[in-house]
Formats: structure tokens, sequence, C-alpha cells
């Protein structure tokens, strides 16, 4: 029997998700395993697979296929009509920008990288400047292309490709609620901590020690070593497809947090990957929703449930087991003052959960500036430090430590920033309507078990894919539209919790 | 300036080179580092690749760019007019098997290679005939039809797509030459061997030590670690493009040549794919040789210079080094007797240089009787155990220690065999007319120094690429065509010389 013009959709589709996959593991290889003279060969194989998938995503065939099955879209299934949603959503993207505009921006970001780790290591802002400003310039042509591909704002069109259905709108509603509070917020609680700081925890912890102590941890969550792998790169990440998910961690032996939370951190991407709906897993309805919600995924595992009282209780005895450590720097309360710390710092990598979303909205407004042309890339350094001042109290003393600490700007991500903040929000909207589902969850964590929050987490969030839009996935699961008042009462409750 | 129909076919050879390295780098990660459960999604990555490789590679507008091209091959250099060859004869390959075909023959394979390891584990052919049978059937419909294409006999067709330029003839010489002396040199060195049995090599050899000694051995022979890596497998592979060159072992912690050996010739691989020419590297002509000539590269490493006894010179103090071992048994003489010595064994991975080649003799004559339809896949087993027993004077008490023990057939590699046995001959010749240029290297090998063998490789094989046949490359090389006399006068040599 011939196939419908949808199945010969499924099918190219299909393709697609392979070469994504593989393209994933490419990426994964050479963060994690490729030498380090292989890097021109591996941009060569990478190239040559993306310009294959653009081809293939923008073909006539395709666009021809998608006006067919749209005709008959009256006999598909509610998926499936979400499903050629997505298919379109994917390929007018792919379709607005040329291929000339494709190759001239990838072209200018590698070029701007390299500027960019130089400028980077001997605090050489000008060096980087005019190669930022040719990203910043191709960047713009792009989201102009993009806007009137997709009837929306420039800005708007660059955050649709990140988190779609997302508009600055949204963040600036949610950026405003957060920053009335956030400052004052981080003062009373700062005052607090200083009150009773958490006693150091020294010692070394051998790297193959904490990569055990990850991996038993990883495995409580469910995180299935059958088909996924953790390993150690300079920044942690996930790559990967449900079935073969890859997650990394760098574990410093002179700190036993950092690495533990950030494998947390990527085993929360790794968990809604592997949750999305299996039967719709080689098509693009059954992917993540979005960079805003993947982040939230993450950060409810790292911050939510790993900077927990009842997590701590877990792992007070892995942490004896492992490290043999003991003393009062290591009771539960003490770890718990520990890894909710605050500090007014001057890097977004290292910051808190409180003092971080200061650090994304310095960057929304600033990148919002240089692309509407208000402010000039030779003035960043100086609204950087300026808007760092005002936001956090604190003023870089180099460009390396300012304006030039994020990769993000130079490979010509404008818009992605927002995903980090949202996706703290989004976390804790999502938390607090599960234990308004499910009350006492929380005391699971203690047990080591994850059943119940992530049974909740399937049902609501990953299991869905990209089927709903992610404002209806948030309504849907919460019963509210998105707000950022669910953060500020979490954050209040605690870091303004009554001294005990 | 508009392209060349000739740069324009460069340009997409350089996009299928590009695809075969992912393509590479997906089976290395498959046997390597991908977890367990993986397999099934990774087998929809290797399909979307492969696919869309022959896709590009059967276009129609490769074929017109390939008529225009040759029709100016006359501005065209030497090296240029070679690749349109290859090129050509990538070509008429891929489009003389349909993908309907292609397709059938991926999936029966996949299913005998599963009840082939089913069978080898439970001593069960009849279990597995019909699968084999399925799958001679599909290899039969495939020969003919590359026999049509190409003008050849069918089974010279199948040797074709592994070793081009090298037919039945030429090995029915060899093998006939090596057949009437192998038998008899075996017995007259098995005799002299009993009268001087190596001692055991007894001990414990931890895995990491081998890896550092292997390590240092291929650091020495020129193996580039910036820009290649040596991992671990289940059976020793080499993949990879020159730039990122990937080579696997297997250590066996109670025995110390073995993960070495194997190493050695994984490396013989790696050095031969790493001499080619450079400029020529994302090209047809600037590819390996075929199976032959990779094997011989192979095989005179680990053979030719691994078991020789300046090499053991050598060796012997980084053993000491690595495994703090001593004693009469780990003396120059002693290893040396170790690693030459005979054994007329059932299993063709385990054994010697000399009965090797008988192992492959007997698979060559009847893979060609069965693809002739001259010998029913019924009948193997029995034809298979008659055949040892003639060639070997051994016969298997089982299928799983008889003709079960090879992969090859199941997934339809028929030609592919007598590439090892070729691999061993063209070594020696290459070998001799090396030693015969450049006396004295051999004692090189004595100070870890492998430079002027390389050097002589490069000049005479690495460095041509693809752009002589087998035949003239070894002519220009030696002097004298492809023959079994060096391959015979050397093992004479090594294996009937004078005891002292």
């Amino acid at each position: 029997m011939a196939l419908t013009p949808y199945q010969q959709l499924a099918q190219e589709f299909r393709k697609l998700h392979a070469f994504r996959g593989a393209l994933s593991l490419l990426r994964w290889d050479a963060a994690v395993m490729m030498p380090r003279g292989s890097s021109e060969v591996r941009g060569e194989q990478m190239a040559a697979l993306e310009t294959e998938y653009h081809a293939l995503l923008t073909a006539p065939k395709i666009a021809r296929l998608i006006e067919r099955a749209n005709a008959n879209a009256a006999q598909l299934e509610d998926w499936e009509v979400a499903n050629l949603r997505r298919m379109k959503h994917q390929r007018d993207h792919a379709i607005a920008t040329p291929v000339a505009l494709i190759s001239r921006l990838a072209k200018a970001t590698a070029r701007a990288e390299v500027k960019w780790l130089e400028a980077r290591e001997q605090n050489n802002f000008a060096g980087f400047a005019p190669h930022l400003e040719e990203v910043v310039k191709l960047v713009r042509d792009k989201a102009q292309l993009l806007a009137q591909a997709l009837s929306l704002s420039p800005y708007d069109a660059l955050l649709d490709g990140f988190s779609s259905g997302i508009t600055s709108a949204d963040i600036d509603d949610i950026f405003r609620t957060l920053g009335r509070r956030l400052p004052t917020l981080i003062k009373e609680a700062q005052e607090r901590q200083a009150e009773r700081p958490a006693l150091p925890l020294s010692g070394k912890f051998g790297a193959a020690k904490q990569r055990q102590l990850a991996t038993e941890v990883m495995r409580a969550i469910g995180f299935p070593f059958d088909r996924g792998r953790l390993d150690e790169s300079e920044h942690p990440f996930t790559e990967g497809v449900p079935g073969d998910i890859r997650v990394t961690t760098r574990f410093d032996t002179a700190e036993v947090f950092t690495g533990l939370l950030g494998a947390l951190h990527e085993t929360g991407h790794a968990m809604y990957d592997l949750g999305l709906p299996q039967e719709w897993r080689d098509q693009p309805v059954g992917r993540d929703r979005g960079m805003a919600l993947e982040e939230s995924q993450s950060l409810l595992l790292e911050m939510l449930v790993g900077r927990s009282r009842p997590f701590l209780r877990y792992l007070k005895p892995l942490l004896e087991k492992h490290f043999a450590v003991s003393g009062p720097e290591w009771e539960i309360e003490n770890l718990y003052r520990h890894v909710i710390t605050l500090k007014r710092g001057l890097i977004r990598v290292d910051a808190d959960e409180l003092t971080y979303p200061l650090h994304i909205m310095l960057r929304y407004e600033l990148e919002r500036q240089i692309l509407a042309g208000e402010l000039a890339v030779k003035d960043l350094p100086e609204a950087w430090n300026a808007g760092m001042d005002a936001k956090l109290g604190v003023r870089p003393a180099s460009d390396t430590d300012g304006c030039l600490q994020d990769i993000h700007w130079a490979v010509g991500s404008f818009g992605y920033f927002p995903s980090y903040a949202l996706g703290a929000v989004i976390a804790a909207q999502l938390h607090e309507a599960m234990l308004a589902d499910q009350p006492g969850v929380e005391e699971e964590y203690a047990t080591g078990k994850f059943t119940a929050l992530f049974d909740w987490l399937r049902r609501n969030v990953h299991g869905l894919g990209a089927k709903l839009s992610v404002q209806d996935l948030i309504k849907n699961a919460t019963g509210k539209p998105l707000s950022a008042a669910p953060f500020l009462r979490y954050a209040e409750a605690k870091y303004l919790e009554p001294l005990t």
C-alpha cells in the first residue's frame, strides 16, 4: 500500500532524527574522547552532516508533503497533528535562513570563538570586538529573515529557535517580578547566613571515588547505565538521544559537591530525554519542548532536589562510605548550609540559585540592546560593569571576569540566555504543583527513592514530548499560567527560613 | 570562477569522505564506548548515514560529472586521472547493486549474525544453516550484478570490492605455491621446535601495565597520540581516518604477548592510513589500496618486525621495566622461540604465521564452492572437517570450533578471507625488497627506531594511496610481480634456521 503524505514525512523525519543522533555522538566524542589534534577533521565531518541535514529538511519534497498532509489533517490523530506542526516549524526555521547566511555565520562564529578564547585569556576585549560585531551583524540578518518567516519580532524569532512559544513579553513580565524581589531577598538571606556560616568541607576527594558516588546516586535516580554513560569533560553537558544518553561532569578533587551537583544537573536533562514518549521517539513531536523546559528539568534535580535536606539525609551515609568523612562539618545541617550559601559573585556559572537569575537578566537586557543597535559592541564592557554593579553590587576588575566570561555571543547564541532563568522559574512552579498533588514526596528523597517525583514528571512533562506549547504544558501540569510567583515563594521559604 | 566537472566531483567526494569518517566513528564507539542496550539506536543511525552515502554516490549528477571530467581528462594531472578512475570504481560498485538488494542483504545478515552467535554458542549448525543459505542466495545475486557491471566473474567481482585488481587467478597461483610447500615446511619446523621448546612465560600481567607498554612501543613506532587513540575491545581493530585514527587491542592478563602483538598489528594498519598522501586525503585516490595491502602492513609490523630477534632485543628491557620479570625464560632466545612457536590448531585467529595461510586456503576453497552451488550449505560442516584434516591434520570435535568460528560468511563477507593470506605474502615481498634496498635496517628495530622502515614504506607504499593498482605498486616497490616466493624464503629462513 502506498504511504500517505504524513507517513512519508514521518519516514523523512526518522532519517533526520538518526542524523541528529549521529551529530550528537560526534559532539560528545569531540568533548570527551577525541585526540586534541583531530578537531579539524571532526569539523569537516560535522559540517558535512549538518549541510546534508539542512538539505534534507529544506528539500522541496518536504514542503509539498507538509502541504498535502495538512490538507488531510482531519484523518490524523491528535499527536500526529502536533507532529505535523513541529515538522513545519523545523522546516520554516531551516528554510528562512539561506545556506549562504548559515555558512557565513558558521565561519564568523568559528573565527570569533578563537578570538574570544584569546581575548578572555589576555583580557583584551578590543581584540574581540570587531569579530563580535561581525557576528552581531549576521545574527541581526538571520533574526530579520526568521522574523518575516515566522511573523514574530526579530528577537522573539531568535527566542523561538531555543524555546519555541516563549516571547520577550513573557520574559519581561517574569524578569520584572524577579527584579522587584530578588535583590532585597538576597540581602536579607545573606544577613541570616552570615549569622551562621557553613563550616568548611575540606579534604581530598579523588576523582575515581567521586565518580563512584555520582554513579550510585544516578542509579538511584533511575539513570539507565545500559543505555547511557557518565564521563568527564571540561564543562558538564548532556548529549545523545533516548536510547543512548551521555552525560558528563567535572570532578574537582578539592571539593565534593561541584562534580556531584553537575552530574545531578545533567541527569535532570537526561531523565527528561529518557522520559520522552517512546512511540514518538524519532519524530519532532517526540522531542523535548525547548531549552527553557530542558533547563527546568536539570535545575529541578540540581537545585530543588539536590540542595534539599531530605536529599542530604540520603547523601550523608554515601559521603561517609565513599570518603570516610566525619565530624560536625559533615552533619546534615552544615551540608545544607554549604549547598545553599549565597554569594554575589562575578561569574555566572559559579553563581548560586538566587543571584543566578540576576546574571541572566543583565545578559538579556544587553543582548536585546545590542541587537536593536541601541548599544554598540565597543561600549559593552562599560554597560556590563555598570549593570553588574546595579544588579549585584559587584564590579569586575577585568573584562575576562566581565563581558568576556561566556561563549554564547561569540558563537551567535543570542536569545539563549533567558532559558536558564526561565528554567529556574518553571522548575519551582512544577515542583510546587507536584508537592501539592503528592504531599510528602520530598521525604522519599531521604531514602534514595525518586519514583514518585519522576512518575509525576513523566505524566505531566516528559511523556508529552513537544505536543503542547510550553505555556499549555505548564498550565495543564500546574493549573496556572507560567509565573514567577512559585519561584519566589520557594526562594523565600528556603532562604528566609526561621533559624532553628 | 565556475568549478570544472572534476573540481565539482572532488567536492562531492570530500563530503563522502566526511560521511565515511563519521560512520567509522560510530562503529568505533559501538565497539568501545557504547552502552550495551544502545545497539538498536546505533543501527538506525548507521543505516541512515549509509543510505544517504549510497544516495549521494549514485546520484545521476555524479555519473554526469564523471563523464564530463573524463572528456577533459587531458587537462588533469596524473593523480587526478587516477582519482577519477577510483571515483568511477566506487560509483560503479554502488550503482550495480540496487538499494532494495542492499537492504534485503542488510536485513538477512543482521538476522544471520544473531543466529550465528546463538549457533556458535550451542554448537548448532542446523539452526544457522537456513539463515546462511538466505545470505548466500543474496550474495550470489549481488555477485552476479557486480560481475555484469564490472565485466568480471562473479567471485572476482566480490574480490574486487575488498582488494580491487586482485583476481582469483592470482590467488589460485599463490595458494598453489603455498600449498605445495607449507605442509612439509611446517612439519620440518615443528620437529625442530620440539627439540628445543620455549620455556613458559608465566605471570600476572595487569591490563593497565600492558597498556603502558603498548603505548610506549606504539609511540616509538611513530603512532601520533595527538591524532589517535589506543583502546580495548573484544576483537582488535582499527577505525577512523588519517587525522583521527583509533586502534584497539585486547589484554589477556595471563599472557603478555597477545595484547602487544594485537596492538602492533593494528598499529600497522594505522601507520598505513597515516602515511597516505596528505594532499589527497579526502579523495578516493588518497585511500588505502584495498584489504590485501592493508593486511600486508599490519602483518609486516606484527610478524616480520614484532616476531624478530632485533625487536625482542628492544622489548626485553621494556618487559623488565613494566613487569619486573627476570629469569631464563625472559631471555631473548626464549622470547623468540615463544613468539614463533608453531601449532596446528583449530582456530584461525589463534593460528601462527605458517599454519594461518592453510586456514585461509580452506575458507577460500569452500566459499567458492558454496557460491558456485557446488557445495550445499548443509554439507559445509563435513567439508570443513575433512578440509581441516587434509590441510592441517586436525579435526574439529564441534562446529563451534569448526565452520562456525568466523563471522565473515554470516555477515555476507564472501571474498574477504583471501586478503589475510595475500597480506602475509605481500608483507614478505615488501620486507625483502626493503632489506635489499637498505641492508641493516632490522638492526634499528633493536634500538626502538623504525624510521628507515617507515621511510621506505611511505615512499613505496603508503604515500602512493590508491594511485597504482596493487600489482603495479608491488612491482614498482620490489622490482618483481606479486609472488609467494619471498614469503616461502622468509618462512624457511626463519623456521628452518640451523640450531645454534
